[in-house]
């Protein structure tokens, strides 16, 4: 497993650097320094993330059933979701490998449901782009559907993964996964976004399903790592709105509020709102964390 | 609750019957006894069963949500899976509401594949029956994805339904639930049930479709059930076969082999396997669960 957070323990915040700035060319550069680092500390995230989910889904027999979905897991787009579950973990003082395998399964729910919404079938909203499909629908059915509980079994599995794992932190986390993905977390998103086409752009549906999706997809991997590395109740609520409000930034740029009027604004907000619960975290070293909502906020 | 297993304990067990008959008359007089009772504990469970979904799946906010969930949920043909969870739970000495989220959610899942199975959709095989849609299909394609997690959720937060499940037996039957429902499990079945179709009727997979869709359903129910109960290793494991064999006689009789040749003879030598594994339960009393695979032997 790679460096973690250890990395940063010995700089002060970024916060901290807004608040009391050194001298603008000595600032400039701890601040490209600390970018540098931010950027390396992701990258071994997603490195540790990507090999683990290759370990775990390698193209074995039923290799009908291994190879779409090795193909679509690795297929979706990436998100920041299970990052910041390992982020949240590591800054709650926990391991990496505790929370690896949560982190995996926020990836494997969002690939899945990637999968089975861009099914060509009818009933679905006009926005919707068509994607390249490399199996034919049913298939790709199929898997979506083996993707969902593959994901919660790695979880389930997990308590040999690391030593501070134990059965009710592993069944919390599932609930929360569970969650995420039942019918009042992503589903009830996708659902309200099939009211969407192209006359209909109803800003409050836009916003909701921003939350629902993208949002809560985050809130969750945020949680579960804030769970995992043995953080306090308010801590885990604290990470668990940064994601939230991380996500909903992911879906206005990326998602359903892309290229809509308005935007910029709310954006502007969430990003507010996400670092304020990031300062009520006392006495954490918010840095890496903090620069998944505005590393541009370091330059300044 | 209704009345478990006690109703049964005072009679000795059927095959103690066969082995010793009692004069025709009495005998078949006891038979008749035996099946009324056979049946009023099965219904006793599928009423239990089905009003703990009710209370689960209201109809509520998101109402777009949860009323094809509701549909879906009471729309899929009923297995006996589930009640063998409950059946294998009473066995082995546990109470039926240690088993009664298991269950459900092994019904659940079952329900949430039917949908998906029915979906108008191409590379479907053709021996597959249209069915009556009640909603768009992205909305079914979305519910049944709801209803997995929503499943595994009922079974996570099932700690406080009974004073004997803890969490490790509680993650314990989430793994097998997972397993069942993931791509060694029934995706696998259902996968090659894609490769039939009305040209190629290949015996070998339909009994392979037969085992991993009916088959290992009802082997996961038993098991669940045998585990919730306190049952011990070997236990879990003769009914778990026990499941498999039940599971596998539905798909043959039901399922993808129904009308295909040769079927009353492989059904036959699995009941005569099922029957063996319950006679490996040294001391217990099987006969309401040995009743789901042949009633009639007890008339003879």
């Amino acid at each position: 497993m790679a460096t973690g957070l250890s990395q940063f323990k010995a700089k002060s915040s970024f916060l901290t650097h807004i608040r009391s700035p050194p001298p603008v060319k000595a600032c400039h550069r701890a601040a490209v320094v600390a970018m540098d680092k931010n950027q390396s500390y992701w990258a071994t995230i997603e490195a540790d993330i990507e090999a683990y989910l290759k370990k775990a889904i390698t193209i074995r027999p039923p290799v009908t059933v291994f190879e779409p979905m090795h193909h679509l897991t690795f297929a979706a787009p990436r998100t920041k979701a299970p990052a910041l579950c390992i982020a949240a973990c590591e800054l709650m003082g926990g391991d990496r490998d505790q929370a690896i395998a949560a982190a995996s399964a926020v990836h494997l729910m969002h690939a899945a449901y990637y999968a089975h919404e861009h099914l060509p079938i009818t009933g679905r909203p006009s926005h919707k782009p068509k994607i390249q499909h490399k199996f034919e629908p049913s298939i790709e059915l199929l898997t979506g559907d083996g993707m969902v509980p593959f994901g919660l079994e790695l979880l389930s599995r997990s308590m040999d993964l690391a030593k501070n794992n134990n059965p009710d932190k592993i069944l919390r986390v599932i609930i929360e996964i569970t969650r995420l993905t039942g019918s009042e977390g992503m589903v009830d998103g996708l659902y309200r976004e099939l009211q969407l086409n192209g006359s209909n752009i109803d800003m409050g549906i836009i916003e909701y399903v921003c939350k629902k999706k993208e949002g809560e997809l985050h809130a969750c991997g945020a949680a579960c790592g804030a769970i995992l590395g043995g953080g306090a109740e308010d801590e885990i609520e604290n990470l668990r709105k940064y994601g939230l409000y991380v996500g909903m930034i992911q879906g206005m740029q990326n998602g359903v509020g892309k290229n809509n009027k308005g935007m910029e604004e709310k954006i502007e907000k969430l990003k507010i709102l996400a670092l304020k619960e990031l300062q009520s975290l006392k006495g954490k070293m918010i840095e890496p964390i903090s620069s998944m909502v505005e590393p541009s906020l370091v330059v300044v």
